[in-house]
């Protein structure tokens, strides 16, 4: 491990988190917030600052990353995010408990909008601001940020960084060109999140919040970008208007999709995205999963508290299966309480997750391709051991070892998801009986097995909201000490999809070299 | 697909089957019970004594048997053994309902113990004892049975069969003089089996039930024998002394361990056996189970019912872990209302299962380590690109192809699981309340989403009792016959292993060759 380029990479990170801090010092401003909420920002602003600076005064003896150093430093620097970027809510009093101002601001940094609130209302714009924010900075990746500000070099390692922070399982060819590339999915992202504002203020606002569309329409898009879910006002989406909630599923769905493919609309190879097949399954996917829910919302083959028109079973079943597929996490309904089928779909598509390449969590639906067609193979070979695989995945031939790569991450998935559960059996919170107040009237849960095993499945799939007493109108409060840091690790490991923070936990990594 | 030649082998089955047959319809003889449960046994016997005799006039025009063809004939051969073995219960009434009735046998024979009985006090003798001896003929394999008959070939036929009934990864050298190897297997097995039953007879019989007891150790052997945990007295296990049910838990335990290696015992290779890696991992995640287990019944992190001594406490963690971990489902007491640890616990051992080459089903033993050691190289080779992997397993070099094989192993374990859970979605059982009598008082459930997910679970892990509205002291007979037909099949894809049962579904498997 070369400690002095890593480093002063990381104190490139510390400046980046220094500066990102004057955003939430702003909107403290604007809404005229008492002195200690500007300090709050003030203070863990200038210590980055400061640190970063100091840190640029080192001189690495070599300038090239290996492989296992990107991977470390991508953990490392998320970690390090983390941990300045939970001082705030500390110093406001918003969050008092720093492990708890931790956790909340992994997940809003991983995308995933779980939360450890229990009266939002009680939030300053500013905190509200910082949750949101860290979902827009999170979503398209902190080093894919800073790659911008690493000079230039031929040696491969900012590849080591993006491959690390990249959703999926492959980077693809569009990744060559990096910088360029980078800095248009960056405009892309930006694009998009300055339409969607744009559609969202075209709403009426909330009644009983005119005065606060345009912050509203800014923290939603943050969340719908990033794919986080963190709420601002009670009930997550719920009170938003029939137009602004499609407007949100509609973005979320697309902000699902892979970004090179927005590239390649950008540059007139509308075919090619059209022929590609990780997007024609995320589409079925999306189609048949709406149509499932939509059909047991309807069709009430179980009873369940809401009642709906057909117009808002379609409109909750398309909002949810958009949130929870995007691995956001925004609801508009408690859909703890709906239908078994519903809820199983749902279940189904936390593990699923969306396009690699987009912002969201989760498998991802290109793994997911892969290991059914791999599944094939297996099969086929048994009934002809001669048989020659020739499976091709997105037009290329699909090698055996994609296959193997993906086969090893779903299982190492499982894994962790069950070793995880295994930590939160411990927790003292297990067994309560907790009243969740929901727009289905209060809801009387125990903390059961599926609580913790869709929490944690929320949490490594950067969700946010799970079932039972983990659900929509719940809050990850109750969970102790030791599992909120379990979870905020899962929401890490999630986000970087595994191999990064396990490469963290290796002696071997810290080696002197 | 050579029709004759397995048509041949099936008829062969099908005779074995009309003789297993004999032996319920001794017991009814035995407890002269009136006409038609004789005629129960008589009837199908003689269908399948004469079905199986005119099979045997065709002329096969090969006699080799390709791989396929071993896997498809084996598949097939136990879902006729299950749709013929389920004809006795509606014959005489036991079980009326025809899709129950195939239920219950096929749960019988993959050793699964998942019953759709409601009232086990209204089964005939000979009902309750062909639902134990299907376990006890299931657990070593109906085919493994078989291989003695066929005549003896050099071209792999037996091996190909052998090797889609064996449960692990691997079939081991032991394999190769497969004839003798069988044949002391199956001793090794019967040995076992009788020293169950005479240990069990030295106990005092249980209160209340002092003429059956020899009956009773015969049903309690032939399930852990099997790993199948059909009960046969409410309540499954609880009745029975501690004695016995100490007894019980540390035969399963030993019928959870490769039966290969009770062969090396016999030839004096006591070493090899201490040094096996899957018979310590095994030994060491019981021993761990039971103390977490232990521990949580202790320690009352959490209130539940049941009260315990530390006796009670220790016997209870023992029993339960040996049962579920052998993947039987005999239980002694309600653990659906234990503590969140003890459960959790549970869950796992439920996915991993016991040893390869044992009765038992699930993931195994040796799969979880082969997937850890394969985890561990996959990080390894990150940290270092040209890290050249050279693990080992049982004393010999760890081949990639092994750990793909197993990581694609636990992939299509997790898809099936959950395309199984999709399906149970449609129930109409879903959201029912459930009141469900056990030790720990009348307990209320709703059938929920950990209802079917871990009924889906204890079906593909053969294991049987599964939690909340389907736990131990519940019963599947509220699914419908969707449901009942789809775990059946998820109990034949457990017991074989996956891709036999996935062969049959194949078009290319029906080609006439």
């Amino acid at each position: 491990m070369s400690y002095r380029k890593i480093g002063k990479i990381l104190g490139k990170i510390m400046i980046l988190e220094a500066l990102l801090m004057l955003a939430p010092l702003a909107v403290s401003f604007f809404y005229r917030e008492s002195l200690i909420y500007k300090l709050a920002f003030v203070i863990p602003s200038a210590v980055l600052a400061i640190a970063g600076l100091l840190l640029q005064l080192l001189k690495p003896r070599r300038n090239t990353l290996y492989q296992k150093e990107g991977f470390a430093l991508t953990a490392l620097v998320w970690v390090v995010m983390a941990l300045f970027g939970a001082v705030p809510f500390v110093i406001n009093g918003d969050i008092p408990n720093y492990v708890d101002a931790c956790f909340e601001i992994m997940s809003g940094f991983t995308t995933t909008g779980a939360s450890i609130v229990t009266d939002i209302t009680a939030m300053s714009h500013s905190t509200l601001f910082w949750r949101s924010f860290s979902h827009w900075i999170g979503g398209m990746g902190i080093l894919v940020f800073v790659l911008i500000f690493i000079p230039e070099s031929n040696d491969g390692s900012s590849m080591h960084l993006l491959r690390a922070e990249s959703p999926g399982p492959q980077v693809g060819k569009i990744v060559s060109k990096m910088k360029v590339t980078t800095r248009i999915l960056y405009l892309i992202y930006l694009g998009m999140t300055v339409l969607e504002i744009i559609i969202l203020m075209l709403d009426k606002p909330i009644a009983g919040y005119e005065s606060e569309q345009f912050f509203f329409s800014l923290l939603a898009t943050f969340g719908c970008a990033g794919t986080g879910g963190f709420g601002f006002i009670p009930g997550s989406m719920e009170m938003f208007n029939p137009f602004s909630q499609y407007v949100m599923a509609t973005f979320l769905i697309m902000f699902g999709v892979n970004f090179s493919l927005y590239y390649l609309i950008l540059v007139g190879k509308i075919r090619d995205v059209l022929r590609s097949e990780e997007f024609r399954s995320y589409f079925l996917m999306v189609v048949c999963a709406i149509g499932f829910v939509f059909l047991s919302l309807m069709a009430r083959f179980e009873s369940y508290p809401q009642v709906y028109t057909t117009e808002e079973a379609f409109r909750h079943s398309y909002f949810q299966v958009a949130s929870l597929m995007t691995t956001t996490g925004f609801t508009t309904q408690d859909y703890d309480v709906w239908p078994m089928l519903a809820k199983t779909v749902l279940v189904l598509l936390m593990f699923t997750g969306a396009m690699a390449g987009s912002t969201a969590g989760g498998i991802k639906v290109s793994r997911i391709v892969i290991a059914m067609k791999g599944a094939f193979i297996n099969i086929r070979k048994l009934i002809n051991p001669r048989y020659v695989p020739k499976a091709n995945f997105e037009g290329k031939t699909l090698e055996q070892k994609t296959i193997n790569d993906v086969f090893g991450f779903i299982t190492l998935y499982l894994f962790l998801l069950l070793a995880a559960v295994f930590i939160l059996s411990f927790d003292p919170a297990n067994g309560q009986v907790v009243s969740i107040a929901s727009d289905a009237g209060v809801n009387t849960v125990t903390h059961g097995f599926f609580s913790n095993f869709s929490a944690v499945l929320a949490c490594i799939s950067n969700i946010g909201p799970a079932f039972e007493a983990i659900g929509p109108y719940a809050s990850y409060a109750d969970y102790s000490v030791v599992s909120k840091i379990a979870l905020a690790l899962m929401m890490l490991i999630g986000r970087l999809e595994i191999f990064p923070v396990l490469i963290l936990f290796s002696r071997r990594t810290w080696k002197r070299i």
